[in-house]
């Protein structure tokens, strides 16, 4: 709020920020670190643990309103424990694994080069691992009401078209992809070191809210091609219009003007 | 909480903070460069969100809860969808744009000269066209629930007279506005560096809280004078009551007590 | 979490913190202050946005729930209102009065001496009468509603005794009050010095519980007796028991033991 | 998020945090001093307030359900009751007890030898006193309700196995552990100070989100093997899995690859 203070870097030569270099599509330094295979491991139980509460969250819901229709935790208590959720998660594996829980915050931070491929191909891999262990123990659990819901699964609500569909989780997961870019900014790390303890509750948030609006349409993330979209667009937001990328492109903007 | 402390500029003539000068109705300095119409950018790309998942949320609580009473997110979850997006939105904005997004911030940052003329009417049209944009990507994906419930449009609620619906639109956005102002107060800049990344949090509470309280009486936010009064009027308690333009004005004050 | 780390005064003989002394009962130098007076209009009108939001918030639930059970924010949405404008309020004017808003904070922390007697009979009556503002504001609003229900008066349930009412009060009270003491702990302050902007959050979250767990006993906060016992009862809890009072009086502790 | 950027102790021989060394079983030192009893008042106290507050919110939340489908806080609303009340209580105790108001995180804490097994026994019978007391001020002050629904006890809901009881019990309880182990991790605090004012905060949304999700189930937390057996493979998990256990076992791990 208030005017905007950037200091560019064309402006006065000098930057109070650093921009590390893109992430090279194979880092062969990081496979020789036990600090990578831990941070697989992390987004692998992460996203257990994840779909482990949401899922038994969904089908509670289910199991229970159908039984009282006023008796479970709602619609909005469906969001939250998706919003909460990854709020807790982030904020244990950021340290770690940089706390992504999802391929399409994998594929966003991949294109603007801020993981290597092969970091980015590991992390997917445990990810939808974790995700098929932590349905399963779900199942494992309470395989009648499991079966009986769908596994919680997400469909296209009646009444609204595929096109529809995708086009919600475009920009659901735009929504996230970008307030996860926000929250992770060099620059506003230099001006502001706490960004590592507190971006996780923004990021929780942004979930939260597109739960809210679209669980009605999609029950919220299915269309596979939909996030992939949505954090490309996201990512080309942030880098060419938001961040350097366009201040370079347009270098000659201020002198020319 | 606790005795105040604050050390007042005329009491020891040092001050450990800095009020910026007051912003110029005509910047040409920033009319030159590329952050300025970026932050443009950001604010409608702010808006446009803002209000496609607001009025999502809005028009499928609508649909669920005429099928079924306690189907939907609730009222509840509606004014957790506008305090939420606020939250996640002014966290993003903030370092480009200041993150207004609506055009009674931008209004009462304008009256207390935060910002300049020309930003205030660009950041204005911006968050109208994103607006528009906004309700025409979810009339685009849902033209039918979008008609049949007004577009989630707010209306005075039966029974309340047209002033009641006026100064609750007024109160509401004082609250707001001044939540703004405290939240980016220099003085409190200068004890504590972490306001740009927690303001964000207060401020969404605001509008949640806000929402909360006039839903039921007007939907909140439509008549187009109230917000306008209601800014006016805390830019005017905040820079004359609170800070430093009555100091000033009562600077004889203590010599003559 | 984790092992205690406090450095007593008694053990080393140096502190990281500093205990001020106690607040006189007339302080004559605060009086010849501006900041004194806008404390107490910041009292005021903080005290006078929580009643307006607060009651606006409950008169519009018990008629919306009136015409459709399921309809309105609920008591989850009702104690949501209280927490969240405590939140706000706080934060904007922690800086400006200490931000007590309540005159059971007023007396918890007279009685440990952090307010001059003055400052805390003042405060006191800008808080009642911003009350009474407060309800007035939505009286004038929606008059009929208003009588209806009763101004949202809080009244004992059917099937509690004054007894359990009264001490339902005074437990409440004791939470609030205890947490605004571990939240403006000098001890706290030295070591991390965004209290003044963090103390907020867990402030209002204590409202918020409390409201959840005695709105269904006495709609919370009415026994005038209740709060002010709570309130001492947490000032000589924080001051006795976990502070330095009572370090002092078993200063000879460690040397019997 | 973003590329992980741990500096490991193999890597480059300096570590930017200190690991405190294990707590001894008894610790003569810690039972001279006063601020050790105190940690236990402060642990008895919070936990009475706990189980004050969550049987109070449970216990209203049936009986007004019970009168009026719609009319409680609804389960959403005992989850924050459970998940908001740790929030304050950790933010309140964390500087004098670390906060643990649980056997389930002490004894967790004590098998990752961060707490000396006297004060870990001391604290859980604290806890166990607390919860009792906590559960008699309800009783206290409403018999007929406390009898008539059970004291708000948890309890196996129909058509689940006693195993998958134990399961939840014990996945729910790791959430819990984990969370409390990243929150306060040495690592972590080293790169930013604010982990006792933060770390509450995540740590209250992880019982929010088991509580939402195993409230169907089990009530949550009832099964009393289940949380100590969660809470052991948590410290084994951040323990050798993620921290200096697992660096140290595969100390050569580089030199041979």
């Amino acid at each position: 709020m208030g005017k905007d203070v950037e200091v560019g870097a064309t402006e006065y030569g000098v930057r109070d920020y650093h921009d590390p270099p893109p992430a090279p599509l194979v880092d062969r330094e990081e496979l020789g670190k036990w600090s990578f295979y831990r941070a697989i491991i992390a987004e692998f139980i992460a996203t257990l643990l994840f779909l482990y509460i949401t899922v038994l969250t969904v089908i509670g819901y289910k199991s229970q309103s159908a039984a009282d229709e006023c008796g479970g935790v709602g619609i909005l208590g469906i969001a939250w424990a998706f919003g909460g959720m990854i709020f807790v998660l982030v904020y244990c594996t950021a340290g770690i694994s940089g706390g992504h829980i999802n391929p399409a915050v994998t594929i966003g931070l991949f294109l603007a080069r801020k993981v290597s491929l092969v970091r980015a191909v590991l992390y997917i891999v445990a990810q939808c691992l974790g995700a098929i262990c932590g349905c399963g123990l779900v199942k494992a659990f309470q395989t009648s009401l499991y079966d009986r819901y769908g596994g919680g699964a997400n469909g296209l609500a009646e009444g609204y078209s595929t096109g529809t569909g995708l086009a919600a989780e475009i920009i659901g997961t735009f929504v996230l992809v970008y307030t996860v870019f926000s929250a992770t900014d060099p620059k506003r790390n230099a001006r502001d070191s706490h960004v590592p303890v507190l971006a996780p509750l923004p990021i929780g948030f942004a979930v939260f809210m597109v739960h809210l609006a679209t669980i009605p349409i999609t029950g919220t993330v299915d269309f596979r091609v939909g996030p992939i979209i949505g954090a490309a667009i996201a990512a080309i937001y942030h880098q060419y219009i938001l961040r350097a990328g366009a201040i370079k492109a347009l270098g000659s903007f201020r002198s020319t003007a």
